[in-house]
Order: C-alpha cells, then structure tokens, then sequence
C-alpha cells in the first residue's frame, strides 16, 4: 500500500445505518399521520429501488439529485404497498437520508484514518445532502466528494475518475471503501485500490455482503481493522 | 439576516496569510539555490500577476489548475527581477500555496461560525489545493468548494452560483466572506450576501483594503467580530 495516499468512502451502508434511520423515521411518520405499514419491507423495497433508479438516471439528458430520484420510487413503493402517506410526511422520509445515524465506529474511525491519508466521500448522494449528513453524524472527512460532481452516478467509472482528479492523485493512489462489491469492483476496474468493510447489520441481517473477487482486496471488519490494516 | 443560512469563504488574504508564508518560502528556497533578491517584492509581483492570469485563463478553452498558472506567472516575475531559481525550487514556491498560514484567528473563527452556518471554502485554488491547505492549517470547513466545480475563476458569476447550488441554497441564503472588495462585488451582483472581513496585514502594510460599497454589506474585524455580529 506505499502508494496509496487517499480514501474515498462509499456513505450508505459503509459510513451510516441508513435501514434502522429509515425505519425508525418511517415509523414515526405513519404514527403522525395514522397510517400503518410494515416499515421495514417499505424500507428495503425503497433501497432496493435504488440501484435501477440511478441506472436510470444516468441515461436521462440532465442530471437529477438523489432527492428527486428518492422521492419518485418512495411513490412507487408506497402504491406498491397500498400505503397513503400525505405528501409532507412523504418528504419527511425523502429528507431522512439527511439523518442517517453513523455506525458506531464511524465517527472514531475516520479520524483515525484521516490521520494517515487523505479522507473524502464518494456518494450518489448530492453534495447538499452529504455536508447535512456528515454535519448530522459528527464524523469528518478533508472534503465532500459526490457523483454529482461528475453529473452521473456509481457505478459509472466516471465518478471514481473525477473524485481521483479532484484530489489531484492516480487513481492507484486512491482506495475505495465500502461495503459493497459492486462498487469496488466498478472503481478497481478504473485503477482505485479496492477497500472492502463488512457491515453484517446494514440489512438487519447479520449477514454482510460476501467481498469481491478482486486482486489485491483488503477485507476489513469495520473501520478500526482497515485503518490497523493500512497502518494507522 | 434571518434568511443566511450557509458562508463561503475566500482563501488566500482572508483565512491565510499567503505573503509571509511565500516570503519565507522564497526566502529559503533562496537560500538553498544561493540566489538573493528581494524576496518580500517577487512575492508581491507574483500576487500582483495573480488577477490577470485569471482572466486570461477563464477564456481558454479547457481550465487550468492555479498550479499550472502560479508556475508561468513565476517564472514571468522571476525574469523581470533578474532571479535565476532552479526549476526544483520554483516548484517548492509553487507548492507552497498548500502550506500558507492561517491567520491567528481562522482555525478558532471557523469552528465558532461552522456552529451556526454550513461553512465552505469558494476559493479559486484548485480542490486538491484546498485540501492540503485545510489540513495544513488545522482549521476545518464543512465542504470545500473551489472555482475548479465551475471551470471557471472568480470573479465569474458562474463560480459563486456554482457554489449556492452545491450547497442546495439561493444564492440569498448564502453569505461570501472576503477581504476583497470585487469578490464581494461579483458576489453580490448574483445575490450572495456580502460580508467584508478587514485584513489589514494581508499585503504587509497594516492597511486593509476599503470595503465594498454595497448595501446591506457586513464589514467585521477579523472572524470572531463577523461571528458576533452573526450572532453565534
């Protein structure tokens, strides 16, 4: 790893508990508004809109923010299960992903990695979102990077080009953490260093993602384990 | 000032102090070439080259990072005042705009201002510059944003729109913090609130520039003054 001076962090599910926050903020909203759901199969079915609404979202002429894509599937999967939510409450949840709790090592975590190399995210949630989320945390990083940044989404190559530009590095010289395969094999095809971090409770399952299949992967139990992995 | 809801902060002459920093790089860098010169005076002709290099390059058709202009503007003054510095150590001068000073007041100032405002830097170095200056200083903003998110320099409308969007804002809600009159005046001419923050040893001299003529325009003595005046 003698070359690698930059982490770039994949946020939902890597950095922040985005199901037990959804849940638990969707579970208040119904309470609000007197209508009752199994928050928790509308929670996964919404995140599970995720992937094929960015997909969309990259072949549309202009790009849009994760608030306007989270908001039309919240629609979708609400109709899907026969749930009416008011509007207001609605977007209570679209905005939810602001408050997403960190996991308990996060906010420890990244500074201590922020100690050995420079640290940014690199979300498919706008920068907005993302300087909210973090300021809501309380964790750190050097600089907020987002797929915005190059008008598309993960795991277009060009978002993990354009966070190694913006940092001013090869991309050999920066990692990719997160805790799902896809993505780092999406940013190890362009160059990056794949960073795998098991994170057994982002579907409430106790069972995390298996890691990928990639030469030179580092597989970490959390964020302690990758910083004692990286020697800081 | 009850609708601001985000600063953006200027870089170089308003939360570090460039021209000692660079004297005493120029000085060293000197030193170890054994070339002399009046170090203070290529220091200041080098800033002074620093405007027009700007324009000239918001009209090239791809953009350029303000290392690639700080280089050519270098050896410009360094011909013009007769000093033969070794390549090696014109690239330290050049790399030294990531390790300039914060004022005494910037690292205190912005945590204080970070608690009632989203902070931003909107400066035109490039973002890999910011980041390293950031960390050098010690001192912390919430995201930082550059020019470079434009393609563009200020004082384009363009970069300080830019930056209200990033930060999901109108441009109303977002107030600029400069120590320079025509920051703030383009600024202003595209909705930021100005905010004026006198530096009277920006150039050595113990004068701070006059303020904008603007209105509704906050001049304040340093940070912990626009920070009261803020109210927080």
């Amino acid at each position: 790893m003698a070359e690698l001076r930059a982490l770039v962090f994949d946020v939902f599910g890597t950095l922040v508990d985005w199901r037990s926050s959804v849940v638990d903020a969707a579970t208040e909203a119904g309470r609000r508004a007197g209508v009752s759901a199994d928050w928790p199969a509308v929670t996964d079915d919404w995140r599970r809109e995720y992937p094929p609404a960015l997909a969309r979202a990259r072949n549309e002429p202009s790009w849009r923010d994760l608030d306007a894509l989270q908001r039309e599937t919240l629609e979708d999967v609400l109709t899907r299960h026969g749930v009416d939510l008011p509007a207001s409450e609605r977007e209570v949840l679209v905005q939810t992903w602001r408050r997403l709790r960190p996991w308990p090592d996060t906010v420890a975590g990244m500074d201590r990695l922020r100690g050995g190399f420079v640290t940014a995210t690199l979300s498919n949630g706008h920068v907005a979102l993302l300087v909210d989320l973090v300021r809501f945390g309380g964790w750190r990083v050097d600089v907020v990077l987002s797929a915005e940044l190059a008008a598309s989404y993960k795991p277009d190559p060009a978002v993990y080009l354009r966070g190694a530009q913006l940092l001013g590095r090869a991309p050999k010289e920066v990692g990719m953490v997160a805790a799902h395969a896809g993505d780092l094999e999406a940013a190890a095809g362009v160059g990056l260093r794949p960073l795998f971090v098991r994170r057994p409770d982002e579907w409430g399952t106790g069972a995390p993602e298996d890691p990928p299949d990639l030469p030179g992967v580092v597989v970490a139990d959390g964020l302690d384990d990758l910083a004692a992995q990286l020697g800081c």
